[in-house]
């Protein structure tokens, strides 16, 4: 196989904020994750504060590398938003007033009931030959460049310079609605590329490469890549190929992980394991309420996090206390006294409790050791009892989750999902 | 005044995954924080794959620059752990076996019942006169290496490469323990730096420099860096100087922070605002439960992330459906008529309800429409009911928060806590 031809890609992300750790840097994780799934590499990502030199710094040494090159931030209308100037001094581009944006800031304000304060026409200051990509979601608008001739590539390479708004909200639908296009037609990829992320729960990542490794070493052998990324409570495997074949070689290397460890499989790409499971409880037509102790509110908050979960998810239960266990979910004193609050027949008697006072058709309930205190020698940190209750009886299971408080909380939601999405399945 | 005397400081993340979008960055959040809050400026901070010319690449041009290099990761076993031999070729230091790592590794295998693979044995290949950062937290060592002579820096300045592991339970401990001490002897500011960060809620960021500006002028003009960081539902107020009075400046500028809007100044530095409310309620031995239809459990999940919180937290209600609000906190037929599920009175008959069916001091309800869909002309996406019932009687506030679902639960949940915070006040 010959190495694909890509052009090389640079992300800059200018502001202070960065830097003094205010803010975590979430454009370049979004970004990169795009660009990645339609085929482009990122071969740097570099973080500078929003002063004039730092930034023409940045991508000064960038225009000496790159073929293309994302900037984000800087384009808005306070002192601090230099992005714009520095960048069109740098590449020896006047700045002019572009009619579009002008006509776009005055009916964005007049939306508003305001006149568009002196200070922000400042953003319809535009480069001598940019290409304007409007915001619908601000009032900065992002900006192409096309660098031609490149007097800093050694080789005169020319560059196209990309640069978004800062604001979430504004970057990623201008990126996905204009940029990506038309980064596809100026950059079109020498081969096909196919692309797909498996997300599993309940496996190791190590399990996982150690099952996948076998079955999918032939396809490897022909081209296909294989990654993982494992996050607390789960493991997303990543088929890509840039072959011919990319389609069929990525059909074929998802259905072999689906027919090795399908089980654990509980969506692709974006899906999350909550707006799976409140999926198949609509599509099912049952209802769901919780009874949390340990979890402390974090699998109802997961649940309702979803679009639209009020449809199957009641509501339910933080029974942080001896007492509430007992009031609100009938957990009996007997049980308590004989077995503790974590215990296989207290996370039962929660669940039973739940579903009988909500009248829901699946009840999760959670009952545990988040740490950092607590533990015992019997009962270390980190055990947890699971359990769900349905018509056709009540299901426990146990777990050890020693980690961090915040871990153990999200790993022992993800646990009670699985359990309930195992149940849903087929 | 004078320009202080700083390092100049970048940092170097190395990972694919970074520039693949599987991971968030969160070092360089974690890093910058903690080098700007001891008055060290990072001036870039680089993120490349975990190639060796890529590692190398990066390190040869920061070495052209910086005084003070920090790389993080691939100084694990793995083959695409490539950081220590890349940096030990680059900078001329032949690696060999250092005895106290190879040591710990013996004694970290030994403790989990294991014989270490031969594979692991790699972490202890030292660059030659590298200086060894144990790891109490892992196998692979942190590095401290002296560039001296430094052949990349134009002036042939010296600088020092710092390499640390890439689990953030290794990196932060590694980093406050070991790294940063020895930096300040390497490194010592040339003027004395003082910061505070002051945390607040509930005033909107233009508002907050609107109102501070005019009291701290006169501060600022002596020296005073002020900056402000706006998160959604708060504002981070960051008070800086470099001057031989740091201390009485900032010390002085907290003071006039504190006249000025102390009221909506929950907490300083890393306290968040559950903490502040379960330390208030642990200090006044009450007790608190909570009522959620909007947040969903997000309020409850979050007072239940601080360590300890079972001592004041009682527990609570996820009411989502219209039924549960009637049958678990005895929300009234009646009033759900006249009224519908987010208003006023029902907001004030959940939170009497659950204060009295758990018997907490203090209940919390909230009630709104989270969106995106079940928004209405007289009752938009984002109205929102919040109550807070005590013995002496409930009070409902009334809020419009027109945000996405994630942001709308978060503001919400924060509208709570400050409600109860400014209850428990003086």
């Amino acid at each position: 196989m010959n190495a694909p031809v890509l052009p090389h890609l640079e992300l800059i992300n200018t502001g202070s904020e960065l830097l003094l750790g205010r803010v975590l840097n979430t454009h370049q994780q979004w970004l990169c994750r795009r660009l990645a799934d339609a085929g482009y590499h990122v071969a740097r990502q570099t973080a500078v504060p929003d002063t004039a030199p730092d930034i023409c710094q940045a991508v000064r040494e960038a225009l000496t590398r790159a073929d293309l090159i994302v900037v984000t931030g800087g384009l808005g209308p306070t002192a601090d938003d230099l992005t714009r100037p520095a960048i069109a001094e740098l590449v020896g581009r006047p700045l002019r007033e572009d009619p579009t944006v002008v006509a776009h800031l005055h009916t964005w304000y007049a939306a508003r009931r305001r006149v568009p304060p002196p200070a922000v026409m400042v953003q319809a200051q535009v480069p001598e030959g940019a290409h304007v990509l409007p915001n619908a979601h601000g009032t900065a608008p992002g900006l192409w460049i096309e660098v031609r001739p490149n007097p800093h590539s050694p080789a005169g390479r020319p560059a196209v310079l990309i640069m978004l708004p800062g604001p979430p909200r504004e970057l990623r639908p201008m990126f996905v609605e204009q940029v990506l296009p038309r980064m596809q037609r100026a950059f079109p990829l020498s081969t096909p590329f196919v692309c797909r992320t498996l997300r599993s729960t309940g496996v190791p990542e190590s399990v996982m490469e150690a099952r996948l490794a076998g079955p999918l070493g032939p396809l490897v052998a022909r081209g296909l890549e294989v990654g993982y990324c494992a996050r607390p409570g789960e493991v997303d495997v990543r088929l890509a190929a840039r072959t011919a074949d990319a389609a069929a070689l990525v059909a074929g290397a998802a259905a072999l992980v689906y027919r090795e460890v399908g089980r654990h499989v509980y969506g692709e790409e974006d899906e999350t394991l909550e707006a799976v499971v409140v999926g198949r409880l609509t599509a099912r037509r049952r209802t769901l309420a919780v009874a949390e102790s340990c979890t402390g509110g974090r699998l109802a908050s997961r649940l309702t996090d979803v679009p639209g979960a009020s449809a199957v998810f009641l509501g339910g239960f933080v029974t942080y206390s001896n007492e509430l266990k007992q009031s609100l979910v009938g957990v009996r004193a007997a049980t308590l006294a004989a077995h503790g609050a974590v215990s296989e027949p207290t996370a039962r008697e929660m669940a039973e409790g739940a579903r009988a006072r909500t009248g829901a058709d699946f009840a999760l309930a959670l009952t545990g050791i988040a740490g950092p205190g607590g533990g015992t020698p019997d009962k270390p940190v980190g055990t947890v009892f699971i359990a769900l209750a349905a018509a056709d009886g009540t299901e426990v299971q146990h777990h050890l989750n020693a980690f961090d408080r915040e871990t153990f909380k999200h790993m022992t939601s993800q646990q009670a999902l699985e359990l309930l999405r195992q149940r849903l399945q087929g």
